[in-house]
C-alpha cells in the first residue's frame, strides 16, 4: 500500500509551528549566571511576572503546545524536577521525564552522557540536565542540537536557582540597586551563594557575609565582588546583621563540614532564624532560603509575612516558564 | 527592558479560571473515611457515574483544564498512583508525579513532610499523599494551603479505597441498602475492611465476617458496629455464608500473620473462593477483591460475571476523577 | 442527593470518541516480526511519513485525544519508554508511566503480570510492555482486553526495534529491494539482529554477516535464509563488506561472551567503523547502530552524513506513532 492511497491524516497546510519572539535566548543553552547581562535578567523578569499572572489567572496556558521537554535527571532532586515539570505542563508544553534506567557514567570516561543527548533530542525541542559532574552541562550543550538548560551540575552551577532568587529579591521588594543583602551559613561550599553573589555583583548592591570562620566566602569570590566596587563586610553571628538587612539569604550549615562537633554545637545557634531576632528586623524585609532546611529557620517564622522562603520556590517555576518559552522562541 | 516594553505574551482579560461547583468538597482535604455522610457519599456516587460515562464516550474532557495534581508517593503503589495519574489526566488536568528521590524521614522526627507539602503546593492545585506513617497525611492538611488527598497513611487510612469499595456494590448492585455483605480473609489488620465497614455501617446491611480465629474483626469495630444495630455474624468458613451473599469482599490472609505455619495451611482453603463454591452463590451477587490477590481468588472466576475485582478498580477511577473535581470547584 | 438533582457535568451527546480507520491493525496486539506482512509494512511506513511531517510542521497534534497508554516497563529501558511517551504525547494521547514499584514476579510462578494487565488495562486503552521474560507479552495479550505492544521481552522479540530498523533504511535509501546489507557484531545473541533479518527476509536484499567466529548468526535463521534464496554470505572482517554495503547495520560485541579475553582482543578490532574505513564506503549508504554504542562507531563518524544511527532513534518514535494511532483505529 502505497503513501498515495491512504487519506492523510493531518492537513499539514495549517497551522506551521514557528518561533514567534526572535531574541538573545532563542535556542540558546542555559549554562552559567555569567551569561546574562542586566538587560537579559530584566527581560526574564519581565516574562516571569508574566508567567505568574497567566498561573494565577487561568492555571496553565497554550504558549508551548506543539513542544516537548525531555526532563533528563542523572541525580534526584525533587524540588528542581518538579518546577521543570510544571513549568513546561502550565505552558502547554509535553515532558518526557527521564529520572531512572539511566546507567551513570562519567562524561571523562565514556561518552554515554554526550550520545545520551543526541539520543533525547530526536525526541524533544529543549533538555533539561541535572548530572553530578562539573561542566556536563556545557559538554551537553556543545554537542547537542537543541537548547540545554543546565538544572545543576554537581559542585558547578544551577543557574535558574539564581535567577530565581535574584528575581524573587526584585519581586518582594520591588527592586535589587540599594539593599543590604545578608548570606548566611556555609558560605564556602554553598553554590547557591556563590551564584546569586555573582548575579548581585551586577547591581548596586551592599553584602553581608554571615559564617563560622571555617566557612567564609571563598578568597576569589571576595575579591571579585572588592574590585567591582561592592560594598562588603563579614561577620559571624546573625544578629551583627539583623537590623539593617533587607535581605536574609539563609543557607545551610552542613554539620559534616566540622571535624570537631564541638565547634559545630558553639557556632551554629549563631545562624538560627528564630522569631525573637526577628522581632529585630526591618519591617520590610525578607527571609529566604533555597531549601530544603533542616533547623536554620524556625517553623514559627512561616507565619511571618517575611518569610518568603515559599514564594521563592513558586517564583522557581515562573522563572522556569519564562526561560523555556525565551529559548523556543515564545517570549 | 521593562515590562511596558514587551508585546504582553497573554491576553489576561479572557476565561478567569474559577471553581464552578461550590459545595461541602470544594477545598476539603480527604482524610478520612469518617468525614463522609450518607449525602456525601450520594453526591460522589452520582458524580462518578458521570465520569464512569464521559470516559465510555469521550476518554477525556477538559473539565479540570488550567489545574495540576502533585502526585507524591513516599512508597509505591502502582495500583494507586496510576489510578490517580489517569483520573487527573483524564479530566484535562496535569500531574506533576513524584515518586523517588523523596527522602522518607519521619513526620515525628523532623518535619521534612510538611515542608515538602508546603514546597511542592506552590506548584499545584491539589495534593495526593502516600506516606507509610498514620495520621502524615492529616498533618500535612493541617499545614497544607491546597486540598491534601489521602492515597494511603499506613496502617491508618486509604479513603478512595473504601468509597471506590461502596461504589462498586452500589453500581453492581443498584442499591446498598438491604445487602448481606460477607467480607472474607484477614479482618484483623486489613485495612480496607475496617474503612469499607465503618461506610456501610451507615447503611442497612447485614454483614457477615469470615476468617480464622486469629484474624477476627477487632473488639471495638465490631461493638460499633452492635451498638449501631447492624446485623452481624462471624464465622470462620466461606461456605456458610456462601448462599445468601449479595457481596463477597475477599481479602489477602498473610502467612506471615501465623506463627505456626501448619494452622495457616489448615485454614486457607476455607477462604478460597472456588469455581465449585461459586455454583452455591446466587446469580446475581458480586465477588470483589482490593487487590492484588495471591490465590483466594481461583483465576477461573475471572471468566464469570459476577467476578468484579477488576471493574472495581475502574470504579477506583471514576471515584478518584469525581473527588478531585470535587475539591478543585468544578463538580 | 440523586443524579436527577444535579446539573450535569458534561454534554455526552458531542463528539464521541469513534475509531476512524478500521484495518487490520485496529485492536490488534503488535507481539512479533512474523506478523507484518510486506503490505503491513508499507502501510506503517507510508504512515510513519505522515508522522514525520507532522513531527516537523506541528510538533504535536490532536490524532489521539481521548485515549491512554498504559506504558509498564518491568526492567529499565530509558530510550524505548522515552519512544513512546514521546510518541503518545505529540499525539495527543495521555501517558500513564509505570517504571517502579512493580513488583517482578516470573510469569511461570505467578500470575501477577496477567493480574497487573488486566488491572492497568481499566485504566487505559492501549498497553506498552516490557518484561524480561520471553513469551511474557504473548501472555499479556492472550489476556488483556486491550491492545498490547511489545516493547521487549527479555531475549524474545523487539519488533518497533525492527520495525524502525527497516522503516530506517527504506526512508534513508528509498527502498528496500536490490540492497546489499551488512550485519556486523554480536550476530549469535543480537536480538536485533534476528528481528531484522526476519524482517528483510521478506525483501529482495543481499545480506552479509560479520562476526567473530563463535558469534556467528544461527543455524537455523541461516538456514531459513538460504531456503527462502536470499543471497548471504559470512565474513569476519567488515573491510570485506565495507566497499559494496548499501547499509552498514552495526552492534555490540560483548566482552563477557568470550571465555577468553585474549580473543576478545584479538578481534575487536575487525568490527570497529572508524573514519579510515568509512573513505571505502560508497557515497550513498548509511551505517545504523540500534545504540548504545560502546566504542563500535568512532565518534567522529557522528558528522558524517552516511551516520543514520540518530534519525533512526527518531525514526522509532515516528514508527510507534503510527503502531499506536493504527491499534487505535486512528491510522
Amino acid at each position: 500500500m502505497s503513501k498515495q492511497t491512504l487519506a492523510p491524516l493531518f492537513k499539514l497546510e495549517e497551522n506551521k509551528r514557528e518561533p514567534k519572539v526572535i531574541n538573545g535566548f532563542y535556542q540558546k543553552d542555559i549554562i552559567s549566571v555569567n551569561q546574562f547581562t542586566k538587560d537579559d535578567l530584566a527581560y526574564i523578569f519581565a516574562r516571569a511576572d508574566e508567567m505568574a499572572e497567566m498561573a494565577q489567572r487561568w492555571g496553565t496556558c497554550d504558549l508551548l503546545k506543539g513542544y516537548t521537554l525531555a526532563c533528563v535527571f542523572y541525580e534526584p532532586s525533587t524540588r528542581t524536577s518538579s518546577s521543570f515539570i510544571a513549568a513546561m505542563e502550565r505552558l502547554g508544553g509535553k515532558v518526557i521525564p527521564i529520572t531512572e534506567g539511566i546507567q551513570y557514567s562519567s562524561v571523562s570516561k565514556g561518552e554515554s552522557l554526550i550520545d545520551n543527548m543526541l539520543t533525547l533530542e530526536q525526541y524533544c525541542d529543549v533538555i533539561v540536565l541535572r548530572h553530578p559532574e562539573i561542566g556536563s552541562s556545557a559538554s551537553a550543550a556543545k554537542y547537542a542540537h537543541v537548547p540545554i538548560i543546565n538544572a545543576g551540575d554537581g559542585a558547578g552551577e544551577h543557574p535558574t536557582q539564581a535567577l530565581l532568587d535574584l528575581y524573587t529579591i526584585q519581586s518582594e521588594l520591588g527592586k535589587v540597586d540599594g539593599l543590604k543583602i545578608s548570606m548566611i551559613g556555609d558560605l564556602r561550599y554553598g553554590r547557591t551563594v556563590h551564584s546569586l553573589t555573582k548575579l548581585l555583583a551586577q547591581y548596586d548592591v551592599s553584602l553581608r557575609f554571615v559564617s563560622p570562620d571555617t566557612l567564609r566566602l571563598p578568597l576569589d569570590l571576595m575579591n571579585d565582588l572588592i574590585d567591582r566596587g561592592i560594598n562588603v563586610r563579614e561577620t559571624s553571628r546573625v544578629s551583627d546583621v539583623i537590623e539593617n538587612a533587607d535581605v536574609l539569604y539563609v543557607t545551610r550549615i552542613q554539620k559534616e563540614r566540622f571535624t570537631d562537633l564541638l565547634q559545630y554545637e558553639e557556632v551554629k545557634d549563631f545562624f538560627e532564624i528564630t522569631p525573637e531576632l526577628m522581632t529585630r528586623a526591618k519591617e520590610k524585609m525578607i527571609v529566604m532560603h533555597p531549601l530544603p532546611r533542616v533547623g536554620e529557620i524556625h517553623y514559627k517564622i512561616d507565619r511571618d509575612p517575611r518569610a518568603a522562603y515559599f514564594r521563592q520556590v513558586q517564583n522557581g517555576m515562573f522563572i522556569r516558564m519564562a526561560l523555556l518559552a525565551a529559548v523556543l522562541g515564545q517570549a
